[in-house]
């Protein structure tokens, strides 16, 4: 068949025997799925195939009858079951070479890491004759983009997911563009909720739902909602005249349940709505083992306004590094509303910020009773004012020790972005 | 082409446009694989197609080719792009039957929700002649068995992962094992490993990786290596016979590389090791901002072993509630040896704990300089004898600033792993 009567369309072919036994999802595949469709790329075919050469080679054949770009993730690493560039090398009956410019990249990712190179890593200098380099800027496996015949165009990138979307990003898509693609890009803004359901939100925002362009559509995950506004234009600003009248139609509709837009996380909007005001936050972590100042620094330049934390797992350090008073502790336990409160002061006035979060509870799967079940957290804020308030939560025990975490600290900081908002 | 000549295995073809826009991920596949490796049914391909009646005839060609179980999921919904049933009908030039049965189960369930049968719902009662019903106990779709030929069967099954999961599981596996498979099943165990590169443990085990049965296999990611040493048996205890030896092997040869099996982490390895010593650990983090002390507490009953933290996100913290000298921290900066050193000293003594565990560094993106770049960490140890260490690590500023702080964490639980383990 000659590559005229081959659809102009991309075919995603995902290397690797842990997909066909069912050890990781494919989400290069969705990833890569997602980015054809925002640059128009047509795409109708999906393969997975495992680190073995015939099959793979049969894919390739298939590959080349239904679509003129093969985009193949995986099976670039260094060791023997790690064939992509030597099977597609094999098939197009081309040799490989090896590159001494990718060589000496190798070589160097080594030494600045301070770690032996090992001969089996020379392999990945091999490129087919005639490919050129896709380079892979944080590991050490490059891909290619290779036109093995007029018509036909393979990309290879490794497994790893992050490795891949930064390879993707910063060289498959410019040369895609410089291809023809992306002339029509699905442009998008992502919405973020926290406080309200998926359906209660698609009642209120149906009209918006109805509509043709922009399109609005539902997620929920992880305990947030977000609604994805996106429009098909040729350049960003075009699609961004008929998605932002949208987004502050929602937005308006929403009122203090709408948190963030885009790359926006509770903690970096909590962070910014505090950095505004000029105000500092500290925390006191009991089931949460520091999971909320992990969050609050995940967001660059947190130090502006985040203190620290005291990480109070032990009963004792609520006492000697927060002040809770022994008594209360005695009487009430751990996981209770004054411990909260009084762990929050202790987070505020020890740290000297302006806020105190505190979070104490019940994360299970054991640890749990009648009385103060698995999923009960107490969460408390102590505010600049001086004043102090808790909150009592029942995330419910069917939910896992690491959900109840996160909807632990995503609440104590949506409760904290709503005070910052009114006040 | 013959069954004869087609491989005794499954392919997975999953139906759906909103995979081919991303807009999900296959989650139905990697069930399905699973369960299929459970089962021991071989199985070499997974393809994804969308909602069009001719790419889904040329996906159900190429695999009846290389398959004699065909699964698919997807496209027997009520609407008109739902065209799985009769797609597959018309390929194998079979009439399609509307099912009395099917008809009025579809009836009766639309009955009980009280909800209205939608004429289209009446398009989920046909079938091909000669088909079995797959019952659907929870939606309204149900799939079907059906053996069109001699050596080939298909298996369908709706979209929804719950719907899909029950009928897989209350259905299909009983006819797979009538059908003769699952008398062997793969079982496997993983290994994991930090501080070795793939490659390099890859020679070590090159003996191990050779073997036919059972198969040992490397895979790299976010810092650790794994190796999954599986073997096909008819039951665990006999694929264990086979699977226990070698493990034994590879620990042996890896040394203290290997960290544990399985579900361990190095946070939970760590933590067994401390219980075991009847000890301790507290933290004091600076640019991980409590992600040590929440990876220690995801393993339930951690409370057995871990303390607590600071959170010394601020210098003035690590002053007053770590107990780090001003003039120190002046002169040497925050990452510096010193700190990490003080840190950890306080750490371990203000809480009270048998170790301390610290980390201050450089994360980025932004904050790094000629001294003191991006990704350069400095992690500190005290010890119970009363003696502290620290180390210095360049993670390198390619790195994202998250997984700067991933490799912080674990290198230090790591180093704590190695003295435990030796002392």
């Amino acid at each position: 068949m000659t590559a005229t009567n081959v659809p102009a369309a991309a075919e995603i072919i995902t290397v690797g025997t842990e997909l066909l036994l069912g050890e990781i999802l494919n989400s290069n595949a969705q990833f890569l799925a997602q980015e054809l469709a925002k640059l128009g790329v047509p795409h109708y075919y999906q393969t997975v195939v495992g680190d073995n050469v015939m099959r793979l080679q049969k894919a390739v054949a298939i590959g080349c009858e239904r679509a003129r770009i093969l985009i193949f993730t995986g099976g670039l690493g260094p060791t023997p079951d790690d064939l992509t560039t030597e099977t597609l090398a094999d098939f197009f009956q081309t040799p490989l070479i090896e590159r001494a410019d990718v060589l000496e990249e190798i070589t160097q990712k080594f030494a600045r890491r301070g770690r032996a190179m090992s001969p089996s890593n020379r392999k990945q200098a091999l490129l087919p004759e005639g490919a050129e380099v896709l380079p892979n800027p944080t590991g050490s496996a490059p891909g290619m983009i290779w036109q093995p015949r007029p018509g036909l165009i393979l990309l290879t990138f490794p497994g790893v997911p992050s490795e891949m979307q930064v390879m993707w990003r910063q060289t498959a898509v410019p040369f895609l563009i410089s291809q023809g693609w992306g002339q029509e890009v699905i442009y998008s803004r992502v919405l973020r909720f926290w406080g309200i359901g998926e359906s209660t939100l698609a009642e209120k925002v149906a009209e918006q739902i109805r509509l043709q362009n922009p399109t609005v559509a539902p997620y929920a995950g992880k305990g947030e909602v977000r609604l994805r506004i996106s429009s098909k234009a040729r350049t960003e600003a075009e699609a961004m005249q008929v998605i932002d009248p949208v987004v502050q139609q929602i937005q308006q509709i929403a009122g203090a349940d709408f948190y963030g837009i885009d790359q926006e996380t509770l903690a970096s909007a909590v962070g910014h709505l505090l950095q505004r005001q000029g105000q500092t936050v500290a925390v006191a972590e009991s089931c949460t083992g520091g999971g909320l100042g992990q969050f609050l620094t995940e967001t660059p330049g947190s130090s502006a306004y985040f203190r620290g934390g005291i990480i109070s797992y032990d009963n004792q350090i609520k006492i000697e590094l927060l002040g809770v008073e022994a008594a209360v502790l005695a009487e009430q336990g751990a996981v209770s509303a004054a411990v909260a409160e009084q762990m929050a002061v202790g987070a505020r006035d020890r740290l000297k910020a302006s806020w105190g979060l505190s979070i104490t509870g019940v994360a299970g799967p054991d640890g749990g009773s009648d009385e103060k079940p698995v999923g009960l957290v107490y969460l408390g804020i102590a505010a600049p004012t001086g004043s102090v308030v808790s909150f009592r939560y029942l995330f419910g025990s069917s939910r896992s020790r690491e959900m109840i975490r996160w909807m632990s600290l995503c609440t104590v900081l949506d409760l904290l972005r709503r005070q910052l908002i009114s006040g």
